[in-house]
Parts: C-alpha cells; sequence; structure tokens
C-alpha cells in the first residue's frame, strides 16, 4: 500500500491519538491538540473558501514563534498551499523582494511586525485573523490528496552572500526529514520543547512537525529572551532546548540560571555556529543534562548531523563538541576538489556534502544555482571539515571564510575558538582582511564581558600561545556587539565590508 | 532530491559509521559491522555472479536465528533478489507448497533443519555456506539502484486457514516500518537485542533493519530455550526483549531468572497473544523494566500497535495490557458493518483496519483474496476490538473466533483472560464447539502448571464467579501442552478440528 509522505499525517495523529493533551502553550493560551486542530482546519477553510488559495499558491507569514505561526504549518498545507514563513529580521525591502520573488499571494502578519510595504493582500494577526477563523465552519477540513513530491515549505536563505534565495522543501522531504530527525535525537511524546530557534528558520530545526506527530508540548517563544526562556523551562517543564551558541551563552550568564528548577532539561542541542567542549560541559554540569551539537542548512531541511556519543563507546564532551555524526537518513560525505572521499585522519580537509531525501529539489527559479548546489547529485554545503579517525565530522571552515596568509590557510573557526576561551571574551568573529605582505591575515571582531578591561595585546599574546603564529589575528578591534543574522548567526559579510 | 527508500541504507549506515562495533553475536561468533557487511557483500556477489540470480528472483531461506540469516536480509536484497525466510515450523510439505507458490531459485538451509525433498537448487550453511562465500572478492559489492516500490521481502503467512499466502513487502514499506517502529519505541543504537523472536516471522518485528542502522547489536539466538535466553541478557547487557507471551512465562517461571543479573533491561514487548495486566505487573517486577505490549500481522511488515504510556498521562500497567495505540506511521480504525468507526466508549466492538505504507502490496498471485483483505483501501485484519475513551484498542476476539451462544456474542480472549488467572493454569485456549441447544458453546482447552490438581468443576466455578454465566466454558479439556505455531501462536484451528 503505498500513501503519500506528508507532515499532514502529523496532525491527524495528534487529533486523534493525542486530542485532550494541552499541545501548544503561547502565553497565557493553553490549547489541546483538539483545539489547535480546529484553529488549523478553520485557517484551510479561510484560505480556500474565502481568500481563494489554490493549490501551490504561495502563503506568506511574517510572525515570530506564536501559536498562529504554528496553526500555519498544518493550515496552509490542508488548504494545498505553499508555507512561506519569513525572517522577521529582514529589512522591509527584503522582505519586499522575496515576496516578489515567492510571487506570495498573501501575507500572514503579526502587528508587531512592520508593515513592509507590499501591495500583497494581508490579513493581520490578531482580531483581523480571530474574526476570519471564526466565521469559518467548525466542521473537519479533510485531509487532501497530496501528491508527496509537491513543494509544501519554501525557505529563504539568509542571504549572506548575494540576494536570497527561495529553498523548495517537498512533503516528502519535510516528512522524512520529521521522522528521522525524532529517530535520531529520541524525541517522544512527553518531550516539551521552548521554541528558542525561530520557527521562520527552516522549520525550526523540525520540530513544528515531529512534536505535532509524537504528542509532546510546543512552548511558543515569540521572541527570545533569556529570563523567559529560564521562566518557561521551570513552569512548563521542559526537556529539551535548541539553541544557536550565542541564546545558550546568555541562558548560562543569565542571574536566573542559578535560580530556577531546570531539573526537567534532558538535553540541550547547540547548532548555527561551532562552540567548543568547555561550552558543553558548562551547560551539562550548570543544567544537569545532555549538550550536544547540531548541524545543517536551509538547503537540507535542515539538519545534517548531531554529536550523538556513539553506541558501544564512551561518552566523550569533546566528542559532543564535533560537527558529529549524520543523522538517520543522511548519508554525508566530505570530498576533495575531485570529489574522491578525504581519509578519516583529522587532517584532511575537505568540503562537506549530502544526500539525503531531506534536501531541497531546488533553488526557486534558480536553475544555475541549483545545478551547481547539487552538482553530481550531491549537496554542496561550502563547509569544510576533517573526518576524525572514529568517523566524528570537525567543520574546519566556510569555504569562503578561509584566511589564506602568506600561503599558509588559517582555519577562522580554529582562531575563533581559541579567542573564545579567554575569559573576558563574550563573543568573537574572526576574517580575512586584505595584507600587502601577507596577501590576507586574519582579523578578530571581539566584543567583551560587562567590566573587561582586555587589550588587544593581551589578547594576541593569549591566542599566540594556543596557536601558531601565523593564526593569531593581526588585528582586533573591540566592539559592543557582533552583527547577528535572523537565526542568531554571526554576520560575518558584514564584518568583512566593515574591513 | 529523492531517493529511494531501502533497508539496504541501514547496512550502509551500519558499515561507514559504526565499523568497529561488535554487532552481531551469535554462540562463539562476534562479528563487527565491517566483517558483517564484507559478508553480506560476499554473498551478494556469491549470488549474482556465481549463482546466477536475476532483480526479482526469489532467494529462500530455511534457518533458525543465526547470523546467516541475518546476513541474508541484506545480502540477498543487494544482489537483487527477494528474500523468503521459510518457517522452520512448517512440515516438509508445506515447505515444498511455498517453494513451488513463491517459485523460489535457490534455498539456503541449515543443516539442524531437514531436507524437505523440493528439486530447488540448495546450498547448506555451514562449511558449503563458509566456501561459497570465501571464494568472493573481498571488494564492496556497491548498492545497486533499487525501485523503492519493488518488493524486497516475502513472507507466508502462519496458515491457520486454508492454504498459506505470500505477502509481498517493498523496499519503501519496509524500510519505513523499521524507522516508525523503532521512533515508536525510542530505541537508540545502545540497544542490545537477544533474537527471542524468529526473524522468518516477518522480520523478527523490524529489528534486522532498525537496530543495524542505528549501530545496536544483534544477539543471535537460533532456538529458543529459557535458561539460554537469560544467560545472554546477563552476558551481553541485553536491554530489549521481544516474546510471545509462552516465551516471556517460561523465561518468568525458570529458575535462573532469580539468579542472573538482568538489570540491563530496559523493556519487554510482548506480541502475539493478548496478555494481561498481571503478567506485565509480573515482568515490571521480576525483570525491573517496563513491559509494554504489540499487536500486528504480516500483512503490516508486521506492527501495527504498541501499549505505550500516553504522554501527559500517568503511567497505567491496565492502559500497556491493551492492544495499545497505533505506531507512528499507521492509522488505525475500528470499523462497524458499514465502515464507520465505532464509538470510543470501550464497549461498542468493530474490525480493525489499518492505512499504512508498512501494508503489503499484495499477496502473490492471489489477486482475490488481496482485493479481500485491502478492501476500500484498508487492511482487514479480522480482528475485532473496542476502543476505549482514551483511545487504546482492546482486542476482544477474532472475527472468526467469535463464539455466539444463544445470541450472545462470546469473546474466548475475555473468557481465556478470566481462566488464565487462576494459579493453577499454565495455559489456555477457548474456542466454540457446536450445541444443539445453544447453537456454539464455548469449551476451553487447558494445560495445568506441574503439579497442580485442579478439576474441570472448579475451573467452570471459578470463571463463573468472574463471568456472566453463558461466557463460562460448557466443556474443559486438560492436555499436557496445547498446539503452538511456529511463532508461539496457539493453533486455535487445530482445536476447533479436535472438537
Amino acid at each position: 500500500m503505498k500513501l503519500p509522505l506528508t507532515p499532514l499525517d502529523f496532525l491527524t495523529r495528534a487529533r486523534r491519538l493525542f486530542p485532550e493533551r494541552v499541545g501548544v502553550i503561547d502565553g497565557d493560551v493553553r490549547r489541546t491538540y483538539t483545539q489547535f486542530a480546529e484553529r488549523c482546519d478553520r485557517l484551510a477553510h479561510a484560505l480556500r473558501d474565502e481568500l481563494g488559495v489554490e493549490p501551490g499558491d504561495r502563503v506568506a507569514w511574517l510572525c515570530g514563534n506564536t501559536a498562529e505561526l504554528l496553526e500555519a504549518y498544518y493550515g496552509v498545507l490542508l488548504a494545498g498551499g505553499v508555507l512561506l514563513p519569513l525572517n522577521i529580521r529582514l529589512a522591509p525591502a527584503e522582505s519586499r523582494f522575496v515576496l516578489d520573488d515567492a510571487k506570495a499571494t498573501i501575507l500572514f502578519r503579526h502587528p508587531d511586525q512592520p508593515d513592509v510595504g507590499h501591495p500583497v493582500r494581508q490579513v493581520v494577526l490578531g482580531d483581523e485573523y480571530e474574526a476570519l477563523l471564526a466565521r469559518q465552519p467548525a466542521e473537519l477540513f479533510g485531509v487532501p490528496e497530496v501528491d508527496e513530491d509537491a513543494p509544501a515549505e519554501l525557505f529563504y536563505t539568509s542571504g549572506s552572500t548575494g540576494r536570497p534565495k527561495g529553498v523548495l522543501l517537498t512533503h516528502r522531504g519535510l516528512y522524512l526529514h520529521a521522522i528521522h530527525s525524532a529517530l535520531t535525537s529520541s524525541i517522544t511524546g512527553h518531550d516539551v520543547v521552548v521554541h528558542t530557534i525561530p520557527l521562520f528558520h527552516v522549520n525550526g530545526w523540525g520540530t513544528p512537525h515531529f512534536l505535532t506527530g509524537l504528542g509532546g508540548v510546543h512552548v511558543m517563544l515569540p521572541k527570545f529572551d533569556a529570563a523567559e526562556v529560564l521562566r518557561l523551562i521551570e513552569g512548563e517543564g521542559a526537556t529539551r532546548l535548541f539553541g544557536v551558541p550565542a541564546m545558550i551563552r546568555s541562558l548560562l550568564d543569565h542571574p536566573d540560571a542559578a535560580t530556577r528548577d531546570l531539573s526537567s532539561l534532558q538535553q540541550v542541542s547547540v547548532g548555527g555556529a561551532p562552540v567548543g567542549p568547555e561550552m558543553l560541559a558548562e551547560i551539562e554540569e550548570r543544567f544537569g543534562c545532555t549538550a550536544i551539537c547540531g548541524y545543517g542548512m536551509t538547503e537540507a531541511s535542515p539538519t545534517l548531523t548531531r554529536s550523538l556519543d556513539k553506541p558501544g563507546e564512551a561518552p566523550s564532551t569533546a566528542r559532543r563538541a564535533t560537527t558529529g555524526l549524520p543523522m538517520v537518513g543522511v548519508d554525508v560525505r566530505v570530498f576533495d576538489d575531485d570529489d574522491v572521499e578525504v581519509p578519516s585522519d583529522g587532517t584532511s580537509a575537505g568540503e562537506i556534502c549530502a544526500r539525503s531525501n531531506h534536501v531541497m529539489e531546488g533553488y526557486l527559479n534558480r536553475p544555475e544555482e541549483t545545478a551547481a548546489a547539487l552538482r553530481g547529485g550531491w549537496l554542496r554545503t561550502g563547509d569544510i571539515a576533517v573526518v576524525e579517525p572514529d568517523g566524528y565530522l570537525r567543520i574546519v571552515d566556510r569555504k569562503k571564510d578561509l584566511v589564506i596568509t602568506g600561503g599558509e590557510n588559517v582555519s577562522t573557526v580554529e582562531v575563533e575558538h581559541a579567542i573564545a576561551t579567554h575569559p573576558d571574551v563574550h563573543e568573537v568573529a574572526v576574517v580575512g582582511v586584505p595584507d600587502e605582505r601577507w596577501g590576507e591575515v586574519p582579523k578578530a571582531w571581539v566584543a567583551l564581558r560587562p567590566g573587561a578591561t582586555l587589550t588587544a595585546d593581551q589578547l594576541v599574546a593569549f591566542t599566540r600561545e594556543r596557536l601558531a603564529g601565523f593564526k593569531a589575528p593581526k588585528h582586533v578591534e573591540f566592539v559592543d556587539e557582533l552583527p547577528h543574522g535572523g537565526t542568531g548567526k554571526i554576520m560575518k559579510h558584514e564584518l568583512r565590508q566593515r574591513g
């Protein structure tokens, strides 16, 4: 029997198996899966019957991590539409570009988000949205016949280089990614997740899908705030947290971390940027849970690896601080320039490539860029890694971030790791800047912790104690804050432009 | 990116990620996944290059749960063949029927199994098989281009009624069943499974597939023996056990259960026949682990439900003794005669029906029986169940086992449950026998525990204390042993024939 693979199955399962479970919490709102599913049905009715959405139409959302956005993950798909969640950190001009490029037919906008000044039909969340849902029939919106290979969601990459590109993900790809993610991380219906990762970043690492299907609990968080996250962990008994390093850092540094009861936490997954074993050990000690790393990209739905302990081998924080092992359902290989796998020796570097049903169909209307990204049937991530003898990947750089100085390759990640171990450093990014003698030299952009008095000379000396001299930054610039993208990633291209 | 879903991915994953893990243990043999995968490759080379197996050919195995049978799950598929594992409890004439019906091109036979007297080409495991593998090239057998909708495995149903029927399962169906099973039961690569369930019974509930892909450990058990199972749990640190009630009963009753260290056990899954909460509680107390029930059938790959605790609700042994909730990836409904879902009231009974990618394509060369089994796009299980208000299914009977006496429906399972609670009863089966006055009456076939002196009158009185009078058996027959099928299931049709 062949049935289409679609994330809509997760809603059906939650509705049938966990009707009384309070599955969605957003501020004072607490909804059972019955109530949640009914709102998804009403949204689907509204889209199809009142707003005229046709199969395949792109339905855009501009919204933080609220219950309404979670409804969109099911209501839009029920109506046959393709969900297009916009990054709320985009400038209005960028949002307009995305709406044009995707040919969006309607935009749902949270009142906290500015009007981006686009002629597309808009529905404002809050009173207008509630009235829209209220006037729909209460009856079940039947799950449509789905083509599993049809697009279900459309995400634009952060656009750190060039114009944003739309990444098309199918029902089949998203379903499999969710199932494989949950299996890889041993997620169960007992899990309670505070949504620190923006859902508009791909699908919040898959949680809108797998957590619903398993009957877990979504705790929505419209805007990241460390005190609020700590309060929610205690108040809702959160078991899992997914975050970028800057988020986790701010939780660790917050005074409430010492007073809140965080004993429900079982696992913290850190992604979006590499972290050292020191930080993982700090999380494990302070929060009393395990900490692992994850790695992925929009084009892969997004997860590619997780740094879980290997079965049959002793747990190791050093391993958990690597890029990890391929998740279930993903074949990850590190290729040299001739597409030959590099030896697993911990030193030979190559590009991380991936094959999986989770990998995008392609970029929307960008055949050339699609062909380049999927050359030879492998997703070319642009990330440079080595493979340890035990199979764990370790990213050493972004291809484009490599600094070549005096003929030597310098991994900016390695330099960042070294600098980040200094107790005065809050955050650091290293980029290459032009240099008459060496061609290029590393420059460190550093945000210090409050009250720190570290000087540039001291920091360079500290680095030279840990790394070869040519890897130490030749320039250090202190700033109050580093520029972050919508997902918390440091925007290195901005730093490069500053010079 | 669309890649075929195939169980072969699990071998690739084990080979690449867990090369040094000792994944297959069979007596004194301990093989890493590298060694296991190499033997699968050699088997594939032998099948294709020496034995002339063509894509789609059926390759039969007559073998207990040995390491060689596990190799067949991958080697045969690598070579493009369809694996046909025979039930070792079949009579030779039945095996010959299956080999003919399936048009098997070759038979691998363990020397412990009798020659079934069929002209098909045979390879005997042991010296002949080892010599065959030894003369193959050591090189990797590349994973072939697979059509995910092509058959991968073929199992014959136990044939409790009529002639055995071949059940065709595809690469896609088996892959999804394995992934969904592992997710439903929270299996990880740290799991160590003693293979008590015969792998020739469907695929041993999916373990040959998911355990390999996750890097867990297979402990082979050629023939069920309680003392040996207890020894292996202690010796290999088994974490999970899947068994039919008779197996688990014999483990509980064995004197070694008190002296072996069974602390590694985390979960025991009981399937194949209903069990009461008393038995689950006994398992949990004696083995110090959780105990759940599972339900399925060959036509569904096989798992349909598991009686796991529901998220957000208090654990309950009574619930875990039900038939359970649908596993991930399966839509299970209980339909009345008009295909309308029965109310979830714990009393309205209907037939369990299922829709899933795991459900068979059909019976081999049996279009009429296929159409009947899959009528209206639902697998008709023939099992009668009620749905509790909390959604848990409870099987009350096999459709064909229902006893109708004086116009009243009697669930033989209910009567069996009642009788089984008597401390003198080892095992019981209830069937309907013709009766002039009532049309049909329940008859109990009972095996007593050693030394018990219970009489038929005492047992009937005991039952009447617990159930309505018309449900108590009108006849009781004591026997030394009840007839069991290949998977431990009681062969009720034999009892019916005995009258």
